[in-house]
């Protein structure tokens, strides 16, 4: 903490997901009453126009100067993809720094290694904000697999194309409504990881090493893509009183892990049928508590920082009780 | 903790949700790698026949033997009702033992005064169990109103009279509908505070208290029952393309809460719909993170004893991270 008791923050990334992030740290974010200081805003570009225009005076693109400052007390991972992300990351973990990352490729590809750094070096890694946007569905796998056994675990995980899908519901052909999901900011200029099912597989093997306790490699999931959805068969799916969605999910076979990624049908009333446009929703189940159905808003600016003010939330919970514990027993 | 490291555990009742707790805890409870030990279980009757039966060796009747013995580190609580609970309760945390309760009534009448004790005599009272069965909806309500602001929350919150509702669906009367929740568990032998939705505000006001940080008298709430709700206003409902549900709502208006309870026709397309007999769904909206829904399964023994378990790993993880703290520290 800060001498004036303030948690300072380092923010790698100041594209949707890190302005919305500096956003919230600038501008009125009480967290435990305990004030928050954003030190750097890592960046490639100075020049560029920034919303808020307030980070501007934050911004550094010397990496060396966020990482290596002693005065910050976590990072937060905004910059997505797998280098330099992975490489800045591991060097905050191993300078014993708490890491907060919104980065689905990068957990799903390193995140057992980062995790073991993590516990190395005594600190934490966490990533609400890599799954289901700002719905806290980690945070509530990871208990429930703590208190109860996990049978299986799925959902409607990208909201790119649930997007799309939503859209060729209302008439749009698939690259119009590619088009649609582009202008709105929840698809890529390439959509390929969205529409081949990968972004929901990376998301599903965080799901799944929360769940059952395996990472599981990415590419290794069965995995099919919205491509080849037409629109007779989102209306051949209609007229079956169903809703064709990407549907995620895994479940434990006799000792291994069934896990799936592709296009369902999906009967109207089952809870999978319900999110619209970039809404997610998760199915846990479990065998003592039955079925539990979280759903929400799964992507964009406000979502995402949400879910990374949670983790913050954490962090800042856990500093300030480590230190009022150095403090009882000093 | 116990000479050999287990988790000891005082439980109070053994009705339908003691039971399903002591079965858990006697056959097979494993949490993080940590035995869990019950040691007496306060019952009023000793020659009753219980079930599991390898919980009468820990029966007795003397509650002082329970809330005295040092080496007790949780009270579990599921005796219900406001007296004795409440005097049993207090007394466990003025002794600085951590205590569990599954009894809404309890805490919606004395949550205000229990809490403070509790932090007076620095232990945690936790009550997951107590609204919403097995779904972890306080522990998530918690976290968002701690990282977020939130707007309103309200659900499908009363298991019977969500199955008096489901059956009339189906053709019941509300006699024949009342009879069958009884005959599955979910009814009272009365089923007043069910039926006149005194249930529903009391969880109400414990939704409303971690939502805003407000003890709300739970007899304050604007409530309506289901009495008056006839099969002729069900069938007038799914003319309209909705369904009759009890909805407890609250939210924040001009710095005061507006809180109800009440039979609502809702769109089947509502999140509130979907749930079918003893389901519990619940919608929290906030201001960053947009509307999260989360749903499951609302009562029984099974359920509620999963949210006790819940509650019970995170009172085993302090001990153990206090225990280690010291242990560092010494």
């Amino acid at each position: 903490l800060d001498t004036d008791g303030a948690l300072v923050v380092g923010l790698l990334g100041c594209g949707v997901v890190g302005s919305g992030v500096a956003d919230r740290l600038l501008h009125g974010f009480p967290v435990c009453s305990t004030p928050v200081r954003l030190a750097y805003v890592l960046v490639r570009d100075l020049s560029r126009p920034r919303s808020p225009t307030s980070v501007h005076s934050h911004l550094t693109t010397l990496v060396d100067q966020v990482l290596n400052d002693p005065k910050v007390d976590v990072i937060v991972e905004c910059i997505g993809g797998l280098e330099p992300a992975a490489r800045y990351v591991e060097a905050a973990l191993r300078r014993g720094v708490p890491v907060i990352s919104a980065n689905k490729a990068l957990i799903a590809e390193r995140g057992e290694r980062l995790e073991a750094v993590a516990r190395q070096y005594r600190t934490t890694l966490k990533y609400e904000a890599a799954v289901g946007g700002a719905i806290p569905v980690l945070r509530m796998l990871r208990h429930l697999a703590s208190a109860d056994e996990i049978l299986a675990v799925g959902g409607v995980i990208n909201s790119t194309t649930n997007h799309v899908l939503s859209q060729m519901e209302d008439g749009l052909s698939m690259n119009e409504a590619v088009r649609a999901a582009q202008s709105v900011g929840y698809a890529e200029a390439d959509p390929i990881s969205d529409l081949d099912g990968i972004d929901a597989a990376q998301k599903l093997t965080i799901l799944v090493a929360l769940a059952f306790g395996t990472w599981l490699p990415w590419n290794s999931i069965a995995r099919c893509g919205i491509r080849q959805v037409s629109v007779d068969d989102i209306a051949a799916a209609r007229r079956l009183g169903t809703r064709v969605k990407l549907v995620a999910s895994a479940r434990r076979e006799a000792g291994n892990i069934a896990a799936t990624v592709g296009p369902t049908n999906v009967p109207l009333n089952h809870p999978f049928a319900a999110p619209r446009d970039a809404e997610n929703a998760f199915l846990i189940a479990t065998r003592h508590a039955g079925s539990i159905v979280i759903a929400g808003s799964g992507a964009g600016r406000e979502a995402t920082a949400a879910a990374i003010m949670g983790d913050l939330h954490d962090v800042l919970r856990s500093a300030t009780l480590t230190s009022s514990k150095e403090t009882i027993h000093a």
